[in-house]
């Protein structure tokens, strides 16, 4: 019987993203491994009918057996949208209710590609890593409230939440892929001032690298990662932090690897209790919107995590490499949307 | 009569960089025209006394116009201090008691010095920017615990509480700033998850913007500015953002500007209530401590910021054009901290 696969293109180059995610899916593994149900949400169905998610959606979605997102969120400057409303009415939502609290986002600097790193970092040798970001608690809880809003008394709160069980259980996600990769976990906080969720990462941290002899750990604060992240992002295997840590750890370990027109990403949940959901790590990018020009690469990479994510390791295995294969071959010449699709897909099938 | 300076050279390398700053503030401004007073805080003092600042010594500070630090904290993994007891007991604490809302924070890339970005990138134009980091309030407040800590079931909080009045004075003193140069503002933030504190920043913002038409604004989430720090520093002027967005973003833009060993500070109390605060952008830096390798540079930079704000607009500048031309002539060879500080005090008295 085939799978299920949710569909939600979303705003801006979202839908455009989407479509050639879809069509290197179905060069790899033919038009009928997967049902693919689409779901109109987003900016456009919020203006129209003034729902972002409602319940009854949630309940189809969580029958699937994956997501696919495009991206969702309106312009920032924009006034027709209430800021926020979509990121935490629909992409947050859904990775807090299906329990995403693995966000897998790994970075490769691939050959050949531009990055905005200079010759001499990049001659320091392969740059290969993955974060795992946490997904579900951090600042990106919802909770938090403004008091005497809009007066010049106003105080507006943001809670960071964390959880010894939600810190625990992506840390050991980490650890566990580490083992698979290159044995090297870095754990990026910022305990010295953050030190009640600091201690908490840094002592379960600590017990779970206990479990994990083989495992070399390191620790870094979020601010001197960034320094790391371009001056030697060679040091780094597996990063594991928090959720607003790791959105921008992981928008700036995109930059250094060509681009967030590559970056993949998975909103896991390992149990299976809950449908994963794959996304690019970009946004909706509504300047570039429409014009038939955004990078589908990404989208397509995030396709590979949702086939191995399935248990499809050697289909997935196929995307990658004709992923890898078309960035080796990319010149400078621009090509639309479609025609990166169209060349991926077509070495998906050679 | 003298101006008083208190000097607290602090932990690790603070001591060796702060001896090359007073170095070149007294081949600037003489050895009279100010009393230096040096506090002993610290690591040291800590481990010794327990003692961390002793509410005396806090008056003792209050009543100088102006303080030098070096820098405070002991290794990430160090056993020996508990992780934030100097940072949040010494540092904080004094940016706090002494109301410095403006965390200035220069970032300017000099002719012929390496930095981790490409050719391409350096080839677009000159950069150079400022950060306006709030100083005061957000995540670096305090406010927050832990409940059945050490247990399965700990739940750890950190609480960013964000006043109108924190967020005005800031935001004031960007555009001011602005005016004085290149007439743009970016704010920082990332109001679609922080949807509080980043509608009060954005509401606040859009008001005082408009109080300076001259001014070009701008808006980018704190992750998409990882990704400009990278690939497009050129387009900031000044940058507004609050304390731990500001943290992460001054680390990544003295990386791309050359790296932390050149990075300024300045914590400062506008309405001159309180004394302000000079220090490098670094930390205390432990792996090389006691070597006599630690790059002054920043800290002598910091001087120049002091100079300014005790009005000596003249010396200050007399600092810069000194470490600009220290700069200009570096080469590769490896120089110690006192050969850095004996060369750039040479230039200011000739
Ligand atoms: C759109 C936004 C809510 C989201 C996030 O902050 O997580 C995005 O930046 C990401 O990294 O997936
Ligand atoms: C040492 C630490 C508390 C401090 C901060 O986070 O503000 C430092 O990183 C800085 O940027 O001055």
């Amino acid at each position: 019987m085939p799978q299920n696969i949710a569909v939600i293109p979303g705003d801006g180059i979202g839908p455009e993203v989407v479509a050639e995610g879809l069509k290197a899916l179905k060069a790899t593994v033919g038009a009928d491994a997967f049902d693919f149900t689409h779901y109109d949400l987003g900016a456009e169905r919020w203006q129209r009918t003034g729902e972002v998610l409602p319940d009854s959606v949630l309940a189809e979605l969580a029958r699937a057996d994956a997501l696919i997102l495009g991206a969702v969120g309106a312009a920032p400057g924009s006034k027709a949208i209430p800021s926020g409303l979509l990121e935490r009415g629909l992409l947050l939502k859904l990775r807090f209710a299906f329990d995403h609290y693995v966000n897998l986002r790994p970075s490769t600097l691939y050959p050949g590609i531009t990055t905005p790193l200079s010759d001499a970092v990049v001659a320091r040798g392969p740059i290969d890593f993955v974060v795992v970001r946490e997904g579900t608690e951090g600042l990106y809880c919802g909770v938090g409230g403004s008091m005497q809003t809009g007066t010049p008394f106003e105080v507006a709160n943001e809670v960071s939440v964390n959880t010894a069980r939600g810190v625990e259980r992506v840390i050991r996600d980490a650890f566990e892929r580490a083992m698979r990769r290159r044995k090297k976990v870095t754990l990026v906080h910022k305990h010295n001032v953050l030190v009640n969720a600091g201690g908490l990462w840094n002592r379960i941290f600590g017990a779970v690298a206990e479990e994990y002899p083989d495992v070399t750990t390191d620790y870094l604060h979020v601010d001197a990662t960034m320094i790391m992240l371009v001056q030697d992002p060679q040091r780094f295997d597996v990063i594991v932090t928090d959720n607003l840590f790791g959105d921008i750890v992981t928008d700036l370990a995109a930059a250094v690897t060509g681009g967030i027109g590559l970056a993949a990403s998975a909103n896991i949940n390992p149990t299976g209790e809950f449908p994963s959901m794959f996304e690019p790590v970009h946004g909706s990018a509504p300047d570039i919107a429409g014009q038939g020009i955004a990078d589908p690469t990404a989208t397509i990479s995030s396709m590979a995590l949702l086939l191995d994510h399935l248990g499809r390791r050697d289909d997935a295995a196929r995307i990658d490499a004709a992923v890898d294969a078309d960035i080796a071959a990319r010149g400078s010449e621009k090509r639309s949307t479609s025609e990166v699709g169209d060349a991926i897909a077509a070495r998906v099938s050679a």
